[in-house]
């Protein structure tokens, strides 16, 4: 028999994955001496049986529960359910990664309409008696029963009007008896049966919520976008309830053992007195900072401090921690690892190597990859930005600089997105989990009501998004979807703009430039460069984005899409006069008018790049796509192409493809029309012979898309080096360069030892690769997806993260059978893939020599590559 | 160094790899003791070393080739280019394979303007010493130096005329030197330069010019058809001459030791007097029959018969020879295995089995599976056939014979069959899905667009109904149902004629005559039963298919098709209703009118296969396929369903895709809408259980179409189970029925462990196996395909042979891992590679269960399978 639940005083923190984050840290604390109130954990086994039974707990899990209920009881020398002096203990999730707000909670459970008359009488309470009860009845109608809050919330707000109070506090006893009235009379309106009485029935009912909620829209959206796999289940913790809204003496809090936000070596934090903790973390009242305890309460503050010390030094890392006072004493209810701001991470990892508590290694790994991306990020314009006015100061919930137009709602924001492809800032009084979806679009967060802790602020944070909170002055009117704020008013769709790292708020679009790579930043990177064996390139098709690239530290370039340069209004005329020439010699006088434009192209890619490998794919698209679709467009063409209209559609025809992605394209064109592989080959060595001779080095590598048979290489590797070498010989100059391929259709990788023979490099193209290993094309996918993602079939999104199974399986094969061929073949990636860090970990775990991402992801990619180095070195 | 030449005796028939059919057999000849002019092959090898060093012959090659010449003069006592007495040789190609006229050859080396003088003088014969010159310059230009054959034509076409005379043999010596005058002084006119002189350069020249020829476009196309690599090359075979053109006494012709039409033991051919081998196959003079040389000469019969015996008791075949008179005696100059039709491979088999050459085994392997096809269609009445004309010759895309009315669309096709009860050729520019119906009805299909793989290509081949496809010379006006093909109009209702084996269409009804399975069939039939572990199933959509292919000997359906059932005019109003439904209930609703279509369906199918397996594939195609794209025609289904125009064309949008083969489609059509799975599977069990309570054995095997994960099997499977436990529960019959799924995408096969775990059976889907591992579709790569084949990048259309090289090792490794994970998966293939006996093979040597194809070619699978086990028994 399996054992499924846990005392606390039985766990520790090495068994996470069974007893979730939360659970694992309260047994650790309890280990510790900490002061923690008693409980049990339910593990994520449990959760999992739950689902796999169909949704049935066992009574096997049950009879446990009891079991440890029993023994918790013990110890507090309370009975559960007992009419006199009841225990009263709160229902909570914790999965092994930390998913804030995406799961359920349940607090005050032991409480019934007889139990709360003892607890009234044994604690001389009366009010905190059923202000706890109201609490209960409204949070389990929520959590278990599906009633919204709604309908508690607005018997309360008339409560406090018939009374003419402003707080919740401001109610007496007999308002809240009162209420409980009311709120167990609406719940059996809507239910058609009175309240439960049974506190057991109310725990395992909680519990089994708890478990219901891993599979809630948010947490699932959650989960993909952090890459937790649905199969970890969550644990449910059951402990003790300890009681911050006793009174004046009584409170609640969160803090952080330093600044999250700046990374500073302090306390910081927030509390709120006569409070249970879901009053912080709603925002309702505004906390006050953690450092007026000091005031407040002395002894309290500075024993907090003490076990802070302890916590963080135990953790060897920022601790983020619950905790409450009851009645003048301090228990802590939850610690955790910090989330914290990119900037903080690097200070903070940056002075626990400084203070000798943890290695460079070990400070690296504290720093998430992905993170940096906010410090990659353009920062507003400081000589725009004085044109701005500041409307109004929030808090600096998270850093960035962000504009964009005003959505008052998650789906708005998510509609303006699609359909204007123009920035948002999600303007909200708060939000809640519910927001979550538009909150990954949007490319700011403005709140009206919370705190550093606040939901916003925290999940803001953890997305590396730009987030002011508490922005009091704004009044918001979601009906008419205005707000107002120092008397301007604003409408949806227009432009503010927000700096997340000083909390203001300013009233237009506001210029951005870009970041740099200096101070903390720099040493990580420093570090990280030490540290790793896999190069890091980028993707980049002209020298502007490649001299972005150097600075971020890209070692060459790993893909030029040359087929970009085509695009441009003032060669995409040449470009169609090729498409539709009629035979090779009107072919090869287009080709003649794109040849110096492509020369001064590479010549300045070889020149950004200051003797790094340039990566040169060869035209890869259909070639359609470089022709207009609109009746319009296709008769001035006609016109300028002085042909007849029904000549061009003619050709316009014969291009059609039921499938574009499996058509003519890539190395395919450049065997029906070798003229085009000569043109850019003499274009890629005669700008490398140029900045040769201007005293630079150039590595030029070829790559030719598409392969999937050697003999498609063979033939037009034959084209490159016969072009090549005339070039080369000509001009008497010594130039190395290099002819591979991209591994992006099955066939290639599954061939890979007979291609290596012809490829001196394999660059993994798995953005095709997955499309054709999973036979479905990015564009028509998203039809399906959604369904796919709702029914747990994937988990994440394969072109944002290699599938490690299918796909890698192929790119691990390749990489084998293609070193086997030929020992010394160059390794890389160049799909989007190559700028994620689980990607970048695959990559590095199956031997590639570099991957190449776009420069914006480079020292993301350099810090995963360390990462990837430090779990698994080479 | 290598040994590039061997003259005749020192080769044998084992040799055949490195000297080419004709060389080995020459060789073997040789060694045998037959009459055969002394010579030397040149190897398969040189040719390669000649392409691979750029086409140039090597010192190397040349000194072996003039080594052996000399041993060779040696042995006949004259000298090459000798001026008195010139020792002549022939230079002909022979391959590995047999290809026979695909190459050049050239005769009569050895002779110039002087020794030709020499020649006339020693055989006292100048007229048949300018004959032979004359032939020389000819040929020698034609082929070694492109100097058209009709140039030297004309004059010789001129010289008769001014002679008044009919046949060449009626020019005397001074007509013939005075036309080799006429040849020299065209050629120098032609050339620029005289005619060279020197034999040594003419016989170099010559054997390159055949190792070219391996190049020529006739030649990859042969090979491309008859799977044969161009890396094989060819040999070339240099012979003393000996000449049936010496007068009365001389005289050549071909033999067949058997019957070459039907198998009957008689000695068959046909000879000229006084002629060289051209002129028996040009046709010019006509030949005797071969028996009427007992006659003219019973001495040289009787040899020739007593030769013919020990060649073909040596070869245990029928033999095709080439022999020489020269005055009076007999010469062979070749002899191979005889290509033969279909009834004499099957007559001769038999009859070499009856006679104890052969073992059943042995004689299988004489009987090339493809040509069984002309022996399953229906045949033409050659009797009526010659009152016929040849209209146009389009693709051979489906064989057999059709005769019909033409029809110009599928609704009118339906109805003239109903009003006439004639026969309907369907003649359309190209097909579409919604044609089914009347292609269903039609006796033939005509297309003026598309190519092997066309639609109608495809459709037609698996319905075993005749096609022609891609008849570019036909003018269809649909507007006005007529077609116009070489100044000829047609209107709906005229007969014509297809043979879909030739590509031919005829202008007029003419007579068919349908095939059976019987006789010598039958019993070559009943042995490769014997013999093969291979099971072999059809792919049938119907009960008329599943008829036919139970007559054929299937042993079960591979693939049924759901969605043809779909297509039919009475049940797409339903499906259509599906496809538009906004919700479940409505689209339930939609679906519950299919289902009594369905079961009926099904009930057929489990008639007409008595007892064997059942596969049916649901619902697998994008479900825009069945909806209209033409403005009229949505108008009117608008109407029918009662939407308006706009909610019908947006529905239609909505299910636009960019790349539908990549598309919602297959499975994911069943994850998004489970409702049809349902329904399909209500479908499949309860006809069985019907059909079961009738007394018959059913097994309904469930395949779900393209898979690519696990988890969605998994889902899918669930509601398939759920829904078919229920109703079998519910009738108290036990049924037996297996859910497994296609493998055709890639990462399938690369997760084939995982999925087998799920699956019951595999059937390898190949045509989008191939599609995605190649990376393009069949409807596009039409475009780029040409020039594959032209640059020999492809040498097989891998829609024709399985790929086994990349899809094959998907295949394998599918194989594999998924026996691993479950020993007695069951494994088959129902792309169209189930039907072509190469794939055959490989499947039997990769050990699957069964193939499945088109019930037309199943008996041509019985056999591919039982070729497969005799080569490798398993």
């Amino acid at each position: 028999m399996s054992k499924y639940v846990y005392l606390f005083k039985d766990g520790d923190q090495s068994m996470r994955n069974l007893l979730g984050g939360k659970g694992a840290n309260l047994a650790e604390m309890s280990r510790l001496g900490l002061p923690v109130p008693q409980g049990f954990t339910v593990t994520t086994e449990a959760c999992n049986a739950y689902y796999d039974a169909g949704k049935t707990i066992s009574q096997d899990i049950i009879d446990q529960i009891f079991a440890a209920l029993t023994a918790t009881e013990k110890e507090s020398g309370k009975k559960f359910g007992d009419a006199n002096e009841p225990f009263l203990v709160s229902v909570r999730s914790g999965s092994r990664a930390s998913m804030p707000g995406m799961m359920d909670t349940i607090l005050n459970l032991g409480l019934n309409n007889i139990s709360v008359e003892g607890l009234a009488k044994k604690t001389n309470n009366p009010r905190f008696a059923y202000d706890s009860y109201r609490r209960f009845i409204q949070m389990f109608s929520d959590v278990v029963m599906d009633i919204p809050k709604s309908n508690y919330e607005h018997l309360l707000e008339k409560m406090k009007e018939a009374k003419g109070v402003e707080a919740d506090t401001d109610l007496d006893a007999n308002d809240l008896k009162e209420l409980v009235s009311q709120f167990l009379t609406k719940y059996e309106q809507l239910k058609g049966q009175p309240f439960p009485q049974d506190p057991k029935e109310h725990l395992i009912e909680s519990i089994t919520a708890v478990f219901r909620s891993w599979d809630n829209p948010r947490a699932n959206t959650y989960r993909r976008l952090h890459q937790i796999p649905y199969n970890w289940g969550t644990a449910v913790n059951v402990q003790g309830m300890v009681f911050g809204n006793m009174g004046e003496t009584s409170g609640t809090g969160v803090a952080f053992s330093r600044n999250p936000s700046t990374g500073e070596k302090e306390l910081y934090g927030e509390y709120l007195f006569n409070a249970q903790g879901e009053d912080v973390v709603a925002g309702i009242r505004t906390p006050k900072p953690i450092v007026e305890l000091a005031t407040d309460n002395p002894a309290v503050y500075n024993e907090f401090v003490r076990l802070v010390d302890i916590l963080e030094a135990h953790y060897k890392d920022m601790q983020d921690m619950e905790f409450t006072i009851e009645q003048g004493k301090l228990y802590f209810l939850q610690t955790r690892n910090g989330k914290r701001t990119s900037q903080a991470a690097l200070q903070i990892a940056i002075d626990l190597v400084n203070e000798g508590v943890l290695t460079k290694e070990q400070a690296l790994l504290k720093v998430e990859p992905n993170q940096l991306d906010t410090l990659l990020h353009p920062q507003f314009d400081a000589e725009d930005l004085a044109n701005a006015e500041v409307l109004t100061t929030g808090l600096n919930a998270s850093p960035g600089a962000a504009t964009g137009r005003v959505a008052f709602d998650a789906d708005r924001a998510r509609e303006m997105v699609a359909e204007t492809k123009q920035p948002v800032i999600l303007v909200r009084v708060e939000t809640s989990p519910e927001d979550i979806e538009g909150m990954i679009v949007a490319s700011g967060i403005l709140t009206a009501r919370g705190g550093m802790t606040s939901h916003a602020a925290v999940v803001a944070r953890g997305m590396g998004k730009c987030c002011v909170s508490g922005a009091s002055q704004l009044r918001i009117d979601e009906h008419n979807k205005t707000f107002t704020v120092n008397g301007q008013t604003f409408k949806e769709g227009d432009w503010i703009s927000l700096d997340g790292s000083t909390g203001k708020v300013y009233n237009k679009e506001v210029k951005t430039v870009d970041a740099t790579v200096s101070g903390n930043f720099g040493v990580i990177m420093g570090w990280a460069d030490e540290i790793r064996k896999l190069d890091v390139r980028a993707n980049a098709d002209n020298p502007h984005d490649a001299t972005v690239a150097y600075d971020f530290g890209a070692q060459g370039i790993g893909l030029c899409r040359t087929e970009h340069m085509f695009f441009e209004e003032s060669r995409i005329a040449a470009m169609r006069e090729m498409i539709v020439a009629p035979n090779v010699e009107a072919r090869e006088k287009a080709l003649a008018k794109l040849l110096p434009m492509q020369r001064e192209d590479f010549k300045g890619l070889y020149k950004a790049m200051k003797g790094y490998a340039v990566t040169i794919r060869y035209l890869d698209p259909p070639l359609h796509e470089f022709l207009p679709t609109q009746k319009d467009d296709i008769e001035a063409l006609a016109k300028e192409m002085n042909m007849s209209f029904k000549d061009l559609q003619q050709v316009i025809d014969s291009l059609h493809e039921t499938n574009p992605m499996l058509g003519h394209r890539g190395v395919r064109l450049s065997v029906t029309y070798p003229e085009i592989a000569r043109m850019q080959t003499q274009a890629v060595i005669e700008a490398a012979i140029e900045v040769t001779k201007e005293g630079l080095t150039v590595i030029p590598e070829i790559m030719i898309p598409l392969v999937g048979e050697v003999r498609e290489l063979k033939a037009i590797k034959k084209v490159v080096v016969e072009t090549a070498d005339a070039i080369i010989k000509t001009s008497g100059i010594d130039l190395k360069y290099l002819v591979g391929t991209m591994i992006e259709i099955p066939r290639a990788a599954l061939l890979a030892d007979e291609i290596a023979k012809e490829a001196e490099f394999f660059s993994f193209g798995t953005n095709d690769l997955t499309q054709m290993t999973f036979g479905f094309s990015r564009d028509d996918a998203a039809t399906f997806l959604g369904d796919y993602y709702e029914q747990k079939i994937f988990e994440e999104d394969p072109f944002q993260h290699i599938d490690q199974r299918g796909v890698g399986k192929l790119m691990k094969m390749a990489s084998t059978l293609g070193k086997e061929a030929r020992p010394n073949l160059k390794l890389g990636i160049c799909g989007e893939h190559g700028g994620d860090p689980s990607s970048v970990e695959f990559c590095h775990n199956i031997g590639l020599s570099y991957v190449s991402c776009s420069p914006f992801r480079v020292p993301i990619a350099r810090l995963a590559a360390a990462h990837a180095q430090i779990k698994n070195p080479r």
